[in-house]
């Protein structure tokens, strides 16, 4: 769906009304608050707002008679929305929908609530009550209970406690449903009643645990059920008390100074931040203060963001807008944000176990998601996980288990200088031990104990460049070799092109360079690939899958080359390692990124040591995993303890991300099988492929990107500026031409990145943008695997403006 | 409280009914399964508790006048107990309490609970079915709520739900509620309602979210409210009708399978972990899977943990155990285990933001923490927070730190060798780098990468031997040094032994290492110390505080040996770091482990770097600070991208983390201030000190642990088999005499930890266990923040019966 705003005017103040219950008086309670708030702020206006409401005349009398010998007068046989023309006069009020309407979508109910609180914003100061229908889980016309459908506009709310036999347990319990969901509860209000005395346990618990307050207001009148001019008589004179008012004075300026205190926070936040937080990657001396994002929430693909002239802004302006989170919450955001499956995972191993140290203990969580990733991967050759705490560590393991697994078979001492071998530009973590796995480079080059511990080689890039894709061959591997393709999967043809002998100039190549170190004496212990794309070295981009393919199984048929290997020699689905272990940093590629489980499917190929993390929990807390083959762990097998991998993290395994990816994993492998990205899969990608798929005999393997074909063609077209892009899985990078030097350092991509942020302010909906990355020349966006066609489509949009305004009003952000 | 049994016995199968709200209908249900059971398993017996209930006759009249004009015969006027005895013969029922009893505390209740179950199931095969009170948090007499109350019983649940109006809602947010604390709804059973047809949506919604069956029953009849007995008549019916035999068979059978299916599940799980599991810090080979041991849940200070010979276990042996977490969850738990307020929080932020990528961007729960820990460290040199996910990536993060400032203050070239100053036997992590800081040792000697960068100097050590507190200089130091102190308060007391001149023999020595290593042209960018306590260094002791006191200040006022340091001379209270950036490593030591907020308060110093992790987040998920001065963020300010710290993980600062690690430093600041550490203060240390500060004129230092001095000082008079003791806040660390020498590989350390895994099997109450670690010859148990006088009781004498018995049956253990 198009991106939801969230609701936040400066001079109106919205609190959403949730009931602990069915029938507990929200409706009262709202007509109270505004009377009161029209009685204090004379000059203000106040509006009521009903999304849904069940009332139809006939659906009121029936809800009447069924509680007709209710206690107190809660619910009146008045639809509520003429309960607040009769009782709280001088009202805005409007409902928007009747639940009798057929298919109201939560798309248009949350929209007509934006485009009412924006215009009650426009129209001057005041306050603003919505009222949702029935109890906080209730189902909305779609089916979505009102917890959920109202996420993403978070604004605070008024819950209702509920006063009856019972109320303690539903008021807690429905303020639980709505804490995990992030609503933040004002303030709790309720009924008094002598004979259950609820509202006193509810504000000793409330005030106790959260420091919420909870006002207790006198009950309404009974009802009188013969004479319904005596009732409204009553009524009347209930919410003209006097006795209350001190009361209901306290709630309203409660919630006044909450909704003041609420701007206030967001927009000092940027300033404390500058002064007390050390960024990640970040050169602080050239951040200011308006960089920094103030994030409300977030929900969905997008986290509402502060807008930066929030201070300025005029009262039709939200102060919050939806921001596309456009690197994928750097690159772990899977599932959406503000998920509530994954919330309740969390929640659920959280109540069940807290943590539970991990060393010669098992708990359920751990082993299921052991066995189901050990499952989902589909390779052979791994049957053992160890578990870290991100990608980082997880490599640290990886490398540790692959140097022991080599020393070991191939009987050199443990002072014997061990190299890695990977590829230029790799990228394996910010620990001292994986980024020595990296060649020198601008991340490392200048941190006091980095010493790169390997030999890296050069390999042949893909991109799209002037609507062909482009294998790019370096000229360290062979010269004039560059491929041209008219389809991506063509790219990924491996057996065909292995078939008319592609890889044999690569294969020279690597014995060549492997021949020089192998020569100068240095010894390897692993071969470490990000499989297909490397995320973060320094650029972004697609290496030749076949290259990778040949370099892995050149390593694997070579292997006198590295040792004194007695063992015989090895076929590819052996489950022994050959050569060199094969490492697989899949940490970035892996769980669906591209579009797949594995970026090894990719090859061909099944590595000896594979990592995961950020998508493995769906990108909600950190969790890594690495598996190894029995034959690696075989390695640390002895008779001494202090042979065994003595690497563990205190929250080794713990329960929380467990259950997390074990939710995260269900979730994804159903979007797989059911068939969800099959909208992006036939936005231009198979068609193509499908359509030469008839004049071959065997399928070509499925590549496809939720970013369309076409798109990737446009930009790659715009070759004044761009130097190639490319899109696969949730990914798309375009590299642009950098006049100032390419690399990390270069800002040739800050022009489009700050057009995107700038965003969109279209009428009808809500203004919103996409916080995007750039890594150097490269502007990538990243979607999660529920981004929908929908945001994708917009998205695209804007980029095409992006790029084509610049032509128009001369390149300045170049 | 004492131990709490969760329920598990293989022919019992045991079930808590829980309902939705007040009045749905459990006791007719539970009359329903009762029948059931008794008809489908003739030969069992099935049985029906009411731990506390609410029926007085007046009371159950009340009730019964209050809703006599409900639709349904829901709540009949009967209290439930005689309700069973009328409508469902033959089954074994009792009441426990009624709420007007005063004074019903928690524990009598679980135990209670614990003792009908375990006579049930020592009677032979059956059903036990437990009736809650009122809704899901309905209040129990102690005023906790019910599904709080029971949480560490841990029993499948039977959810009854709510056909009325509104009960959608009520029934899914008692789900969620339970399911928060780790309650696993085995069915939900709700009654059919034409009118409302709660049941298809809660069957729809149940089974596609969580795969958990519903059950939807008729419902019992109209309320006859004119006769009684043709009331009763009606109800009877009910209950003996056939069309409903098939559903409640079925509902039955379910959950007789899921009952084996758990035992089954438990009792395999150890088998597969040990096939598919690297385990951290663990020789494999050694471990057979009967020793890893299988964790059904975890609550307050205790996991549930699967009995060794549950498979043989006769039928009053329940199968779990509840074991002492005596490794505080490998250092990191605080605040017990199912802590509800943290998993709200952690809920809390996954609702509102999921995970939102940090760099550039500020959330309120980053930001609250931020502020927070810099406040509650009170140290005027920290004025930065940078995050990162574990002890040791946020170790690499200072060292990165440290080194920098080091370099750009001295002016060294980025190929300068830098080593960092230290301590023999420090530990800062698994990952390379910070593997780097400590020196060669059993952890990293077969590492292959490992190279340790640093000078490390010899320390005094202190604990208790034979009844006193010995300050053992090693001979490197000084010869004959050796002091011994009556009152440990007394070694802490830094100003006294430094007015005494104690502190000068380090000096010399200090000063005599750094000589020789400076005089060889080394150069140091870092003192890096774990204050007081040197945590995971193949031992666990405590250094002498004065040692480190002397170390650091030596370095401060020494600024000339390191560099040419242009700057005035520098005084302790000054932001601006001297000689070397001093990093605290308080991963361990800090948030109140040892008793305070920080270790460095125990030296009197302020570290211009400062480490936290573990207890940070209570025991939850993990997350770690690394928190600097501003001189030292200086260090990396230029203009150029490349020379910020360029560090960062992809969960920076991930606010699910940073949401409970507020919960967490809330929860204990105000565990601190209410003086929740009274008992242990009391329990002996503070009371040797007080006595001997009557004729003081200073107050001494506050030394204490909830490990009672006389506990220490009797295990110290062992002196056959005790080389030294000693206790601080929650850790209590025993060095035994190594016959097969010192250090992590030895196993002398092993007969006691099987002493306290055999556990005690006492009566009245539990059987339970003591789970804890050993490190070599030094066998630790660590508490968290909330373990109870009773508990530190019961395991002190545990651990007496221990020594007593090894002594009195030769010394098996050695």
């Amino acid at each position: 769906m198009s991106p939801i705003g969230t609701l936040l005017w400066r001079n109106l103040r919205i609190y959403k009304i949730y009931g602990a219950n069915t029938d507990v008086g929200k409706t009262i309670f709202t007509s109270i608050l505004c009377n009161a708030s029209r009685s204090i702020w004379k000059d203000e206006a106040t509006a009521y707002l009903k999304p849904v409401s069940t009332g139809s005349d006939d659906e009121a009398d029936d809800k009447s008679r069924m509680f007709e010998t209710k206690k107190h007068n809660v619910l009146t046989d008045y639809d509520t929305c003429s309960h607040i023309n009769k009782f709280a006069k001088g009202v805005i009020r409007q409902t928007l929908y009747q639940y009798s309407q057929p298919a109201i979508s939560n798309e248009q109910i949350l929209n007509s609530v934006y485009k009412f609180a924006l215009d009650r914003a426009a129209a001057g100061p005041g306050w603003l009550f919505i009222e949702t229908a029935g109890g906080v889980h209730s189902p909305s016309p779609s089916g979505t209970t009102q917890a959920d459908l109202y996420t993403a506009l978070r604004c605070p709310v008024v819950l209702v406690g509920d006063w009856k036999l019972g109320g303690i347990s539903s008021t807690i319990s429905a303020f639980e449903s709505l804490r995990i969901r992030g609503y933040d509860v004002e303030i709790v209000v309720v009924f008094e009643d002598a004979q259950y005395g609820n509202s006193d346990y509810l504000k000793n618990y409330f005030e106790q645990r959260y420091g919420i307050a909870v006002t207790a207001l006198p009950a309404p009148p009974p009802r009188n059920t013969y004479s319904k001019e005596q009732d409204e008589r009553s009524l009347l004179e209930y919410y003209r008390k006097k006795s209350q008012a001190k009361a209901i004075r306290d709630t309203l300026t409660h919630l006044d100074r909450q909704h003041s205190a609420r701007i206030k926070a967001l927009e000092g936040m940027s300033a404390k931040a500058h002064r007390k937080i050390w960024y990640p990657f970040t050169q602080q001396k050239l951040l200011q203060p308006d960089d920094i994002v103030a994030i409300d929430s977030a929900y969905g693909s997008h986290f509402q963001t502060l807008t930066p002239e929030s201070s300025t802004a005029s009262n039709n302006k939200s102060l919050l807008q939806p921001s596309f989170d456009g690197s994928a919450s750097w690159w772990t955001q899977g599932l959406g944000h503000g998920n509530s499956s994954l919330t309740l995972a969390a929640a659920y191993a959280a109540g069940r176990y807290g943590h539970v140290m991990f060393a010669g203990m098992i708990h359920e969580p751990a082993l299921k998601l052991a066995t189901m990733i050990l499952d989902s991967l589909r390779n052979p050759r791994l049957d053992r996980v160890f578990f870290s705490d991100n990608g980082s560590t997880g490599m640290e393991v990886a490398v540790k288990m692959a140097l022991r697994a080599s020393r070991v078979r191939y009987g050199w001492s443990p002072d014997t200088k061990i190299d890695i071998l990977g590829l230029k530009g790799s990228y394996h973590g910010d620990t001292i031990g994986t980024m020595d796995c990296a060649e020198p480079n601008t991340y490392n080059e200048k941190v006091e104990w980095y010493e790169g511990k390997g030999a890296w080689l050069d390999y042949p890039q893909i991109q799209c460049v002037a609507g062909k894709w482009q294998v790019e061959v370096p000229s360290e591997i062979a010269t004039c070799q560059n491929q041209s393709f008219s389809d991506l999967s063509d790219v990924f043809d491996l057996e065909r092109r292995r078939a008319r002998g592609e890889h044999k100039v690569y294969e020279s190549y690597i014995l060549s360079i492997l021949r020089q170190h192998l020569d100068a004496g240095r010894k390897f212990g692993a071969l470490i690939l990000e499989p297909v794309v490397l995320g973060a070295g320094g650029m972004v981009l697609v290496s030749d899958p076949l290259f990778q393919q040949t370099l892995v199984l050149f390593v694997r048929q070579n292997a006198s080359l590295f040792g004194p290997d007695k063992l015989p020699n090895l076929v590819e689905d052996d489950k022994t390692w050959s050569g060199l272990p094969v490492v697989f940093d899949e940490v970035f590629t892996g769980i669906y990124r591209l579009g797949r489980v594995t970026a090894a499917s990719f090859l061909g190929l099944h590595p000896d040591i594979s990592v995961h993390a950020k998508l493995l929990t769906g990108g909600l807390v950190p969790l890594c995993v690495t598996l190894a083959s029995e034959c690696i762990f075989d390695a640390f097998a002895s008779d001494e303890k202090s042979d065994a991998l003595l690497h563990g993290h205190s929250y080794t395994a713990h329960p929380v991300g467990c259950q997390v990816a074990i939710q995260s994993l269900n979730q994804l492998q159903s979007l797989d099988k059911t068939g969800s990205w099959d909208w992006a899969k036939s936005n231009g990608w198979l068609q193509v492929a499908n359509e030469t798929q008839t004049c071959l005999a065997e399928p070509r393997p499925e590549i496809w990107s939720i970013w369309p074909l076409s798109l990737v063609q446009w930009i790659s077209l715009q070759t004044n500026r761009v130097a190639g892009v490319w899109a696969l899985g949730s990914v798309l990078a375009i590299r642009l031409n950098a006049a100032d030097g390419s690399g990390y350092t270069s800002t040739a991509a800050e022009g489009l990145r700050k057009k995107l942020l700038h965003g969109v302010s279209s009428a009808p909906g809500v203004a919103w943008n996409v916080h995007s990355r750039v890594l150097g020349n490269v502007l990538y966006i990243m979607g999660s695997q529920l981004t929908t066609e929908q945001e994708v489509k917009e998205i695209s949009d804007l980029l095409r403006t992006g790029f084509e305004e610049c032509l128009t009003i001369k390149i300045l952000w170049f």
